[in-house]
């Protein structure tokens, strides 16, 4: 068999793998009747470990060998051979046996999280955050790295991306952070945003037309924790999680995820079978999601234009007038918890954990001393106390999940998503216009133009130079933030 | 590794497959957004070939060899060698290249028993047929047989049946239906059967509930053809169709389709990781459903503790007396289509059928006699004239699968359900007070205890003796079906 066509079966099998794999859990989130849940959990195990074992084997890393020595590929080939022979050798560094141990840790570690978050209690938790610390620190050196371990974690999350480099984007974005904050005037009108969950439903799809989402290709479904998720390019779903008490969750929720599988639909389909068919990173995937919930979806534009519907279902707006609820709707003020953090405070809960997981990663900090760090830098960056471990240190399960190096993610999405919407909005001053009057396509195309259709083919850092003409930056960010929350 | 733990990891590893590719499908039915069906028939081709590669490996055809040579097997794991021995021994009999070419061609007619059915085309069909027999005939030739080639063919629906037996009970029940059905009184008063699809949806629901189907280890969906399908041991999905003009097709079908479920959910689970957890048989497995669908659903007991509901529900209803819904529930008639034929007319269809393809296989019979052979005998057993090939030889998709052999099983169901309810109601005669008063538990336990936990462990001929004492008998039938439709 020609080798190009053996390179591309390799993958053509690994997304069969992925397909069955993302449906087993799409259905365990959404549909599965609850007694199927043991079997389930064996099923994606023994799936994960088969495809696992085909990107590890021997065969394959002949064929590595063998697209190496090759002539002739494409470049697309030759990226495509690039990122999996990255990825290859990381996976080869680990002894199996320790990789084995660690899967068990962590699946234990995160039961040991739920309960000690539940009972508040933080010893629960902290000797299975010190063994996991252990074997982190050790995949760092076994992966190497040139200045700082950290770096070697990132690889997984934002590949290029620097402890140096973050540094420097992090301390900034706080410095113009924590005054904005600090300044931001007083509380605004307290509305109620309480709705029937199937009035929230057809307001979600309703929101999903206008940014003109393909439900030929996707899903919405309903569940206790959103995602998106790629059953396959022609396949990508999306949940939202219906609070009654506060229809913005889901709304803006809808969105977000919407954002991430817009980019996935837009992917180019011929990517699949070289491997390079997902996000170019975490980073930019949820400066997909952000562009759609913030940039998009909290601007005045969107919101004008689907505040006549909101209010016709949703009778205790109707004496509301737009400019309250607007501000209602992105209202900014320090707070607690993350995930329900504003888009103006959210990254300094990003840059927090960012600089303690770091100094864990070094060593600088233990782990018996990382809830007064915790609190003192909540303190400090956002000036909130911390009433107790469960609205604090154990808040998020990514370290019990072993996910180190994912956090930044986050906060350069942001980033990102305001660097794009800058040379959006410079290219096409309609920009707004399209917005205000639901004509979503050109938004759509230029993202699949300048970000989605190239998967892995670019580095996140490629990719922001393309478009933008600049390395990252995080000027746009403040500028954005600035004109909208500050108050000069 | 011990032998009897890598002959289980063998069939666990299968179970993992089965699980993954029965979600794909089902989720293809019921969920799945339109534009993804190509890359899915991909995912599910991938997936298949390779859960058929591992029961074909060199590596298990050695395992296979030394659990023949391996002592002190249970009961248990012997019979799981017999049954896999036997199975493997059929693939490995089939050229490789040859069976190919096979699926090809049946995914190929298929298509074209769609068009040729919609058509009213014959000539579109018959080449597909014809060539689909040559293999048919050859692949009886490869399993070999003793007296007769479907013989050979009936292995895969109905292990240890016989054309000599076939004919013996066919010829039977044909003799006894034949006379019933002439004597069959005029028409019943016309009702009106519309009903929205969500009050079926609730009757369903409520059905459900009466006969005590296990909700948390199933689903109801609802789908253009209905089915049952297994996705793990406590996962067993249901689907049905609601059809407004008439609401019975949704109500029985979903009882059919319950007990085919509950068959599954009571299997012991222990068999999965033994190749054992199936049903006996596709017969023994269709006398579940129409247990349920038939002996329970249709009777006098169950109708009559939910017609008050169904009332309630069903406007049109509330002025028809018990013992006209009942008539019109039985209603029995000749009628030319099998899937929408009453209990007492439906084994007539199957035995035309049983008939044509062991003739077709023969070579008693060629294709293009066929068409005229199926009117004859539809004139001839159910006195219907047949006006196309659309409505006679073209209806059924089993031929245009190469499914030869299958056919019968629908029969043997209604047998093999006679025999067993006539077992259960002489060790419980409290059986219609049960039923009649919606107390089911004992009802599943004893067909749990009976038929199904016992899986693939016993053959269908060794599962009916052992419940009833005797072998397969179509004297319970003729009972059933004379004593509700006989005029005597």
């Amino acid at each position: 068999m020609e080798l190009t066509k053996q390179w591309r079966d390799h993958f053509k099998q690994l997304r069969a793998f992925d397909e069955a794999i993302s449906l087993l859990y799409w259905d365990m989130r959404t549909q599965m009747p609850e007694q199927s849940a043991p079997l389930r959990a064996e099923t994606i195990g023994y799936l994960s470990t088969e495809a696992f074992k085909r990107q590890t084997s021997d065969s394959f890393k002949q064929l590595l060998e063998e697209m190496e020595a090759a002539n002739g590929l494409t470049a697309t080939e030759k990226r495509s051979l690039q990122v999996a022979k990255t990825q290859y050798e990381r996976n080869a560094k680990i002894p199996a046996s320790e990789y084995q141990a660690y899967v068990t840790l962590v699946s234990e570690a995160e039961t040991a999280w739920e309960k000690a978050k539940e009972q508040n209690d933080w010893g629960m938790f902290a000797p299975f955050l010190k063994k996991i610390l252990t074997y982190q620190r050790k995949f760092a050196d076994y992966f190497g790295y040139d200045a700082h371990p950290y770096d070697a974690l990132l690889y997984d999350f934002e590949p290029g991306m620097t402890v140096a480099q973050l540094d420097d984007l992090f301390e900034t974005l706080r410095d113009e952070l924590v005054p904005l904050i600090r300044n931001l005037p007083g509380g605004t009108a307290s509305l109620d945003w309480s709705m029937n969950e199937k009035a929230q439903e057809r307001i979600c799809h309703d929101w999903m037309r206008v940014v003109d989402y393909d439900l030929s290709r996707g899903r919405l479904d309903a569940t206790v924790h959103p995602f998106e998720i790629t059953i396959n390019r022609r396949d990508v779903r999306i949940t939202t999680k219906y609070d009654e008490a506060d229809f913005r969750n889901a709304l803006f929720g809808t969105m977000h995820e919407a954002g991430h599988a817009t980019y996935e639909q837009q992917i180019d389909e011929s990517l699949d079978e070289l491997g390079l068919g997902g996000g170019a990173s975490m980073g930019i995937h949820e400066s997909q999601s952000l562009f759609f919930e913030n940039f998009v979806g909290r601007s005045i534009a969107f919101l004008k234009s689907v505040y006549p519907n909101l209010q016709a279902e949703h009778h205790a707006l109707q004496d509301v007038d737009f400019e309250t609820f607007y501000a209602g709707v992105n209202e900014a003020k320090p707070s607690l918890i993350r995930i329900e953090a504003d888009e103006l405070t959210y990254s300094l809960h990003i840059i927090i954990r960012y600089e303690l997981e770091k100094a864990l990663i070094q060593g600088d900090l233990s782990v018996d001393e990382l809830p007064a760090a915790w609190n003192k830098l909540y303190k400090e960056y956002l000036g909130v106390d911390v009433p107790s471990d469960a609205k604090g240190v154990l808040q998020d399960v990514h370290w019990a999940g072993g996910s180190f190096g994912y956090f930044p993610s986050y906060a350069l999405g942001l980033i990102y998503a305001a660097q794009l919407t800058e040379s959006l909005r410079a290219e096409h001053p309609d920009f707004e216009t399209w917005i205000a009057t639901g004509e979503f396509a050109p938004i759509k195309q230029w993202l699949a133009t300048n970000v989605h259709r190239h998967g892995k083919t670019l580095t996140p850092n490629e990719l922001i130079r393309t478009v933008t003409g600049e390395d990252i930056s995080v000027r746009p960010l403040v500028r954005y933030l600035t004109s909208k929350y500050g108050t000069a």
